[in-house]
This record gives structure tokens, C-alpha cells and sequence, in this order.
């Protein structure tokens, strides 16, 4: 039956009963943008990555042909929104992994999680400053002989407090100060904010408000976006809350957000989805600790050097072409309420700087928070999420690179993958008998594999010797070998009792790799480049959303780490939110991240003569030259010797 | 007749034609104002100054009796704008002397002479660096190796040019840096702008527009507001501009116009009459050396410190109420556009700093001129304007007071004074035959007498015996001399071939001895304090719009300026609009302003117990001790004598 093809069809999404007028031939996927629905979309909308899967109910669509559906799906109806025109009035249903609506903030144990992986603010080391602080300045009222007016009266009672030698003030502060003054009887609370040599006015105030100062530190992942509360009178973080970037429905990666955007000619809402999950952020926050968003004074943020540049809707096409340029490595303060962000009007918006388009803020908060730029031993510091980010060094020098080798550990290209959220597997054993003892975030019914639990299935496949060092399946009568859409593919959680297949293939274990790989290749050229060996390296900062199980032994099986000792392995957690703490509470910190920024080397991986035979000797495991792995060795020749 | 009241009445103004609807019981001062027509108001409204005369010509009103109005005007139906309520329709005209519309922007002769009064920027003192500069800058486009980012690359390219050890860019900028880099391969013209110890980039442009820079600059007098435009790629200044402050409406002098806003709730309406009165000039400049507005990048201004208040909508009210305090004397650079400034919307407005609420920014300006500040002997500054502001000092201190005598010398409550435009009385001489030899300004027929005039008559008045030491006219027999309506009177000019009688009365004589025994009073007490003898002035500097014509012996006769010989007095016109083009062209001489603004001690006049005693001893002509003038004892020996 051939429906007349209307002018607008409605298109509702359940379950959260979301509806939205688009015009016919419109897609799914489009039409889930524009009405605030989460789908997962790695591709970008490319018809390739199979992550947009949603199940129609009603209404006409014209769907293109896929490999990426299995038969069962289709005949339940289940689509790719990204292929699929809507034709007529629609109802479809979006599955569970990727049920997430952009208007639902707070994402329970998932993101709550994910925010509490945050590494620990250093203390101690920088004298506790805040970027915008509030003082209680009293001055005596003027009089006859001392006539100084109420401006320079001010700055003389500020400079008797702090070290302000440049002093800036609005217009509009200038405006109330007669006012003000007399009102208060001289007595006030005055808001500076440090924007480089400057100290700014920002607030003049009733004295008592002096007590009252809060900031929030932001960091802005690919995936992830954490927000932290912090009371700034007494440095205490109040409370944390995360949230999924919503960009993420232009795309999985940065790159691809920046191409989607520049062919569409989306830079503007690129912004706002990012603004909008921040302002999600902090008023689910403040109105949890029942704070006025008029006391927010400062917003400090670390992310990678493209989100940087989509919060402040800077031009980041450059950043995906040879040869690579961001706008903006270091961006001055501005008003946060310039960007969107629904903060105090005056609020200060702090980035913290980047290195260049693929080193960004998130890792020289990590240098930041880790302090191996002050230490005489060098540490190596590497950063897994969408890109995998490596730096090297010590207080006399830095070294860094950045592979960009797919987010398979975040789970993104393996079909059981999933962020570490709720049923995620995020520690796997195989047992001798072949079995699989696993713990998942929040011990419920596995639903996926999160990043440590992928580390741990690579670790536990190759030393069990279910794959061989190129990755392959081995073909061994092993019973949870089977042939599997796509070949081989390895069962971990056997189906039944209520309980969901859950299995990796051999295009996941090629993903996996080819991560790895990329991120030892990495260090390869800056170790060597250094001309520094394995046991020069007095610790390993390993950064990242993995999850607390981090089984640090395993990123040293597969190959991804050098092979030192464990205990000089640390895992780290979120320090791009550290860093962004950090830098708010201490204005030092912030110059300190210059100076890291400003001194850090950069190796532009693409372009280096020895990444690619790197590269190609790391996609084994653990690695061509098992030489490099002493311990690796010895154990897997223990393990098929038993 | 009784006219039944209408709801709104609309009143008409000859001979501009301009109209308005006011409720009835509206005053014609108040209807004036609004549709833009200006009347001379000194009192604000108050009833008691006599100068807001006009002529109904139809319609029906109610006026408060007065006794400032002759029974023949009120024959001839003139009214006080002021004291007269509409009841009906009217058509009113305004008699020639204040014949003067907002709306008329180009005041022919009279201001566009005023303007020509500037004193000279001195040349060769400052290094030429215009505060706001276009830079032309190329950079080497980046490469894989050359990789920093576009904003830093920038930095980098302009610290190579010049000294900017603190940066700041607007993230509008930002945006914006990635395109026009690329589009102009990475050649550009960089405007940027000092504020404080910050240099900010203001604009990125192709790289020709390097060449176009213009500015303006800003003399904000309480009577007339000047401007000069200056192409700041040369230091030429094209061409200048003046037009009345219509402000003036609401009062002759800033405190009448504090009040009035205070009374009023009209400080937005007081600002934007300035801004008004400056939009029209720096327009009227413009489009006459046929430049765009946005090529103007740059706005300085000086003027006494309630103008800075007015134009930047700072509260003035505590300047007026002891101890006399100004919101700021030091106000930070700011976009122009931020008050209105029809110029580029990120171009930069700066105030010369003041030192108190009656030494305002013109002073400040009048000192970086004179270059009294570098000196080793001692110098003399004296602005007689609506006040008299008095400097004294040398390269190692200054000191300042200012004496509120009131504008007798601009022509205010003097019957027959007039500012100095067409017609008025520049110059004049008292002949042995007792007739007057004159000059006015334009050579035509006499309309009234300016300040160089007035002090002119004072002089020859007392000089030739007319009047006697303590200003009183004589009853000598003296035909000029006669009984007018206020008491005895001189007739300067005699009625008849179409020649206007002027005269001048015993109050005019009293205001202009009131004047200057305040000036001379103030320059005592800062003499006295500093143990300073006539002997030891190096040089006078006398500032202020007297006309070209001023007779500097004058000053010294009446006993305005003390007694040292005439060659070490020199008429410098208007310091202030130098001063203002002076930091324009300069940025060191900015700094240069807020030393001296730092650096002078201010005198409070009101509170010095000296100085009633010396105001006292000065309302004689020249003096009660005639010691301080030996050379006008000797003159007027020889007067009498001969
Ligand atoms: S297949 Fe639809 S978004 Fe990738
Ligand atoms: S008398 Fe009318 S304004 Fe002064």
C-alpha cells in the first residue's frame, strides 16, 4: 500500500513518548537529534558502524539495504535510523543500550561512577588561591582629607590583601560603586577574577556575601562530560554528577563531530548540545545542594583541544587537516555566560591550554595533577579513552604524541562494548576449565564489556592461548570457539537463565589491537626518540575511564604498556577533571599548566618516519620483539607449559 | 477666556519649526528639551537666572510672576520658559541669542573657532605609539613541524613587532582567527589596543587595512563639547569639530545638572545628551572627510570630572556633597560602544585620569601639555572656564585647587556676556574720550561680549577710573555711565544705525570681581602653602576659550593672575582637547597623565582656613594689598596723574 505522502510526519519515540514534526523523507536518526533523543552513532550517520539500531512500530519508512542487520532483526522490524525516511506519522522504539535522552540529566549509577574515577587533587602543592575569589574588603569612608575616589579607594584596599598590580573594572561595576559604597558603609564583598597579568572586578557586593563563593571544574570528554561543585571558601567539593556528551549523536569521535558539522553547517548547535549538557550539569547540582546559580563564580574546564574548541564554538576544521592547527592552544578567560553556560552573568570561564589539535588540555591537566613535571625520574603518562595520548618526561623536559587508534577500549567498534556503566563486565577471568568468572559494575546480569573487562579479555584470550600473538581465534575444539556472523568468534557469557549472549569477534580482537598498537607505537617513538628504556622509567600514569578493576597487569600483557614492574603502574583515573579542580582552586596551577603546555614537545605521529613499523611490530602480542616483554614471556610460556 | 483643557497640547518652536505633544501643565523648558530645542537655562529651572526667554507668539499659558522680565517684554509676551506652564496649543519663538537646536550640529563660526583654540601637542615629548594601533602582520603559514596553534602563532608574530608581555583576545576574535588566517594566507592587519598592562587584540583584518586608522578626540567641556579627528597612521589631525553641550539645558554648570538629575531621575537622559553631542561631531567629522565610522578605532576625552561621570553614566551625585567624592578618577579603557559611541563597535574609549571631584581629567591634560610636570622652575597653570582651576609646581610636586567663582568669564550672569562666537566683543579699549575702540569676533556688528572682552572692560573700566577699587562704578558725570534698571550702569556700545546698546551693570562688575578674586584667592593658597613669591613663577600658563585676542596685562590688572612680568604669561587656549590627542597619539603619555594625576595634591578650597580671608582681600581691584601688584600701583598712578 502506497500512502500519499504527507507535508509534516510525527514521529514519536518510546519509551520516552518524545514527538517531533519532520518533513517526509527525513531520517530517524535526524529526527532523534532534533527532538533530544540519545541514539548511538559511531559513524556519524555514515551507515556503517550498525549503532543506530531502533525498532519501528508503526508507520511507513523507507529503509536503504544493510549488511549490519541480522535476519531476526529484520524481521522484527529493527532499522538503522540513519538509513531509514520517514514516510508517513511514525512510532519507534529505542532499545535499551542506547536509551538515554538528552533531557534525562541525571544518569544514575552509570555516569555517577564514572564521575567518582576522578584522580586526586594534589595537596599542598600550590597555595590555595582561587582563580575568582570573593574578599571582605573595609575601607574607611572618605573624607576632606582623604578624598581618594570610591574607585582608586577600592583598589587601595584590595592591593592592602592581595598582589593585583594591573587592575581592571567594568563599566557596570563602576556604574554602583557611589551606591554601593554608601549603602554599605565602605564595608563589602568584592569579586576578582585573574585573567593573566590582570586582576578583574567583577563584583561588588553586601559584606556578607563574602562567604559565599562556589565554582564548578568541567571535564569535557568526547563521551563523557563531568561536572564537580566546589565550595570555593573552603575547597571543598560538594558534589560531582556526569552526564553523556550529547554530541555524540554527530558522531563517536571528535573528527567525525567536525565533519559532520562543517557539512552541515552545524557548528552553532554543536555548541549549544555541549553548553546545554554543562548547564544540565550544574543545575542538577546546584539545585541538589540547593545553591544559587548566581553564586557560581567560575567554571574551569579541560577537555581535548576540539571540545575546547566547540564550547567556545572556535573553528576546529583545522584540527582534522594537515597540519593540523587548533584556533586556540591557550584561550583567555572570558565570561562563561558568553558561551551560554547559565552561571553568575559575570562568571569567569577558565580553559585550561593545550599542547596542540591532538594533545589537548584534558592531558596537561593529567601532567598537572600526576606533578611529573617537577620529579628527577621519568614517568611515561598515557591517557586511553577515544584517542589514546602518551607523554613522556621529567622536570627538564616532555615529550608527547597521540595515536589516534580507535576508542575500541571505550567500546566503541566492539559489539559487546559498552561504557562503564551499569552490567558492564569490567573484570573477566577464564577459568581452566573454560569458563568465565567475571564482575560487572553494580553486579547485576552482564549487559557488555567496559574497558577494563576488554583489557582483561585480550589479557586472558592471549595467555590462555584461545588467540594466537597476531590475535587470531584459534580453531581448537574449544567449546566457546564458534563460527560467528563474521567468523570466529569466542562466547563469554553463554546464553539462558535470563542471561544474554555476550561474545567478542575476531573484528573486535583486530579493534582491540590495533588500540593497543597504537598507544605502544606511541611510546616506542617517544621512548626512543628520548633514547630511554623500559627500566628508565621510574612510574607509569595510566589515565582513563577503565573503571576501579583496572587490572594494571593486563595493559602490560597485551603489549599496550612497557614491561616494568607493577607496582611503577598506576592507574589514575579522570585526571582532566583534577586538573580542572585543580587550576580553580589554586590560580598558580593555571600558570603552572602554561609553562607544562608551553614546554611540552609534540611528535605528530602521522608524519614520523618510525610510527608505522611501530605500529606493525605492536599488533602482536604482545609484540614482535618479545624481548621488550621479559615477564611476558616467561609467564606465557608457564601458562602453556602447565 | 477660559480654553477647556486638552489632553495633550503640541507646542511648536519658531524658528526651527519643531514640534511636540506635551500633557498641558508641562513647562515650554521641559517641552523645549525634548524635541531638542535649546535654551540657555544657568539655574536648571529654578526661576532666577532670567535666561530662558522666549516669545509666545499663540496659545494660551500660565506664568509664575517674575521680576526678571522688564514690562516691555512682558508686553511683547516674553515669558520664562521655566516659570511658564502650556494650557493649550502654542507657538513659541526663540530670540536669537540662545537660537541654538540639538539637532543643528555645525555651529559655523562660533564653535568651529573655539575649537581652533587647541593648545599644541607637543611634539617630539612622546614617542608616536597611538594607544590603539593597526599592525601589519605576516606570519609563515604552519606546518606539520611548525605546528603551534593559530591564536599563539599570533602572539608570537605581534611580540616580535612590539612590547605586549600580557595579551588578552575577546573569543569572538578567536572564532574568527582559523577563517581569516587560511583566507588571507596568514598576512593580516592586527589592531590592537593597551589597556592598563594588558594588550588587547581588538580586530584582525585583510592586511591593507592596516593603513586606516582614524580617532578622535575628545574635549568634554560643560559648555562646549570639542572634537578633533586624528588619522592615527601619521599623527595628522584632519579636521575638528565643536558644538554646545546640550546638556546645558538642564543647568549652566554640572552641579545645577547633578541636581536637576538627581531631582529628575535623569542620569540616563544626562548621558545621553553627551553622547548625543558626540555622536553628532565625531558623524559630522566623518562623513565630511568621507570616513567610515567603523575606521574609527579610538575615542580619548578629557574633561572636569562630572563630564567623565555624565558620558560614562558613573553617579556624580556624591561630587556635588561634601567631602566630594568621584565614583572613579581613574577609569579603565572600555568599548566606546558600551556608552553609545557611534564608532567601530570594539573600539576603545579612554578617559584622562582626575585627580578629584573639582581638578577633572581637562587639568590633568592642561599639565601633561604645558610639560609643567618636567620642569625645574616653578609654573603657574590657571583654566578659567565654569570654574578656576589653579595648578602650581615643578618637575618635583604639584599642587591644586579649584575655586567655584562661577563662569562670569564665559559670559554667564553677565547681562551682555556671550561665549566667544560671531559678534561677541573680543577686545576693547576705552579711548581718553571716553568711547570705546572694539573688536568682535568676525568683525561684524557687536552682540555681546566674551571672556577676553570682559576682562578687557574690567581692566579699562578700573584703569581708566570708571570704576573704583572695590569695582563700584563711579557717578564721575560720565556720560556712559547712567542709571539703569539694577542700579548704575556703562554703556560700552551706543544704541542707534542698527547698532544694539550694550552695556555693562554693577551686578556684571560684581560677578567678574567675584570670578576672578576666586581665582586669584586660589592662587594664593597654594602659593602661600608652598612659600611660593611671585618672583618665583617661572611662566603662567592661562587656559581657557578667552578668544585669540586675549590680553594676558588684563589678567594681571584686574588682579586675576599675581603681578610678574607679561612675557612669562602665555594664553595656551584649550589644553584639554591637547591633552586628549596628546594620549591618543601616545600611549606613554597616558601613563604619563596618571602620574601627574597621581601626583598632584589636591587643596579643598571650601575647607582651607585661609582661603574666605583671601577671597576677601581679592574682590578689590587688583588687590587690598597693593604691594602684591607694584606694577598696576605704578599704572594706576599714572592714569590718575595724566
Ligand atoms: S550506522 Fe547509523 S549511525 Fe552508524
Ligand atoms: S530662569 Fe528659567 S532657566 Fe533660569
Amino acid at each position: 500500500m502506497v500512502q500519499e505522502k504527507k507535508k509534516k510526519c510525527t514521529v514519536c519515540f518510546e519509551p520516552s513518548g518524545l514527538c517531533i514534526d519532520v518533513p517526509p523523507g527525513s531520517t530517524l536518526l535526524k529526527a532523534a537529534q532534533q527532538v533530544g533523543v540519545y541514539l548511538t552513532s559511531i559513524c556519524g550517520g555514515d551507515g556503517y558502524c550498525g549503532k543506530c539500531k531502533v525498532i519501528v512500530d508503526e508507520g511507513q519508512f523507507e529503509s536503504r539495504p544493510t549488511t549490519l542487520l541480522t535476519p531476526e532483526e529484520m524481521r522484527e522490524n529493527v532499522v538503522l535510523a540513519c538509513q531509514t525516511k520517514v514516510l508517513s506519522d511514525m512510532v519507534v522504539t529505542v532499545p535499551k543500550p542506547h536509551a538515554l535522552e538528552t533531557s534525562q540529566i541525571l544518569l544514575d549509577t552509570d555516569t555517577q561512577r564514572f564521575s567518582q574515577l576522578a584522580a586526586e587533587v594534589p595537596e599542598g602543592v600550590f597555595e590555595f588561591e582561587p582563580l575568582v575569589q570573593k574578599l571582605h574588603v573595609k575601607m574607611s569612608p572618605p573624607t576632606v582629607s582623604d578624598n581618594t575616589a570610591d574607585h582608586e579607594r577600592l583598589y587601595l584596599a584590595i592591593r592592602k590583601q592581595i598582589d593585583a598590580p594591573i587592575m581592571q573594572t567594568g563599566c557596570r561595576i563602576l556604574q554602583n560603586l557611589s551606591k554601593m559604597f554608601r549603602e554599605s558603609d565602605y564595608d563589602v564583598s568584592v569579586t576578582i577574577g585573574r585573567r593573566g597579568g590582570t586582576t578583574e572586578v567583577i563584583e561588588i557586593e553586601p559584606a556578607e556575601r563574602y562567604r559565599t563563593n562556589y565554582a564548578v571544574a568541567l571535564d569535557l570528554g568526547t563521551t563523557t562530560v563531568v561536572a564537580h561543585l566546589v565550595d570555593l571558601t573552603n575547597a571543598n567539593t560538594l558534589d560531582t554528577e556526569a552526564t553523556y556528551n550529547s554530541q555524540i549523536n554527530f558522531g563517536e569521535d571528535y573528527i567525525r563531530r567536525i565533519i559532520y558539522a562543517e557539512q552541515n553547517d552545524a557548528f552553532d548547535e554543536m555548541q549549544n548540545r555541549i553548553v546545554h549538557d554543562v548547564n544540565n550539569l550544574i543545575v542538577t547540582l546546584a539545585s541538589r545542594k540547593r545553591i544559587d546559580l548566581q553564586d557560581i563564580t567560575t567554571v574551569t574546564c579541560a577537555g581535548n583541544t576540539a571540545m575546547i574548541h566547540f564550547i567556545l564554538n572556535l573553528d576546529p576544521t583545522q584540527i582534522r587537516k594537515e597540519p593540523y592547527i587548533a584556533s586556540a592552544g591557550f584561550v583567555p578567560p572570558i565570561r562563561a555566560a558568553e558561551v551560554g553556560i547559565q552561571v553568575n552573568k559575570r562568571a569567569l570561564l577558565y580553559c585550561l591550554p593545550s599542547v596542540a589539535a591532538y594533545i589537548g588540555s584534558d592531558i596537561v591537566a593529567g601532567i598537572l595533577v600526576t606533578r611529573m613535571y617537577t620529579k628527577d625520574g621519568v614517568s611515561l603518562f598515557a591517557d586511553i579513552g577515544t584517542n589514546g595520548e602518551v607523554v613522556l618526561g621529567n622536570k627538564d623536559w616532555l615529550v608527547c604524541a597521540s595515536s589516534s587508534a580507535g576508542p575500541a577500549f571505550e567500546g566503541s567498534g566492539v559489539k559487546h562494548g559498552m561504557r562503564a556503566g551499569a552490567g558492564a563486565i569490567e573484570k573477566l577471568q577464564i577459568r581452566r576449565d573454560g569458563s568465565s568468572q567475571i564482575k560487572t559494575i553494580g553486579d547485576g546480569r552482564p549487559a557488555g564489556i567496559c574497558g577494563s573487562g576488554l583489557l582483561d579479555t585480550l589479557g586472558e584470550l592471549f595467555i590462555n592461548g584461545i588467540i594466537d600473538r597476531t590475535g587470531r581465534i584459534k580453531q581448537n575444539h574449544n567449546p566457546r570457539v564458534r563460527e560467528g556472523e563474521d567468523g570466529l568468534q569466542y562466547q563469554i557469557i553463554q546464553p539462558g537463565n535470563g542471561y544474554q549472549e555476550i561474545f567478542i569477534t575476531q573484528a573486535d580482537i583486530d579493534n582491540l589491537i590495533r588500540s593497543k598498537a597504537g598507544v605502544f607505537a606511541a611510546i616506542r617513538v617517544l621512548t626512543e626518540s628520548t633514547q630511554i628504556k623500559p627500566d628508565d622509567i621510574d612510574i607509569i600514569y595510566l589515565a582513563g575511564g577503565f573503571g576501579n578493576y583496572l587490572n594494571t597487569k593486563q595493559a602490560v600483557t597485551i603489549g599496550m604498556l612497557p614491561d616494568i614492574p607493577l607496582e611503577k603502574i598506576q592507574y589514575v583515573g579522570n585526571t582532566s577533571i583534577a586538573g580542572a579542580k585543580t587550576v580553580l582552586l589554586a590560580r598558580k596551577a593555571l600558570e603552572t599548566a602554561e609553562d607544562i603546555a608551553n614546554n611540552m614537545t609534540y611528535f605528530d605521529l602521522m608524519s614520523h618516519p618510525g610510527y608505522m613499523d611501530e605500529f606493525i611490530r605492536a599488533k602482536f602480542l604482545p609484540h614482535t620483539d618479545l624481548s621488550l616483554f621479559p615477564s611476558i614471556k616467561a609467564q606465557a610460556k608457564q601458562v602453556k607449559g602447565s
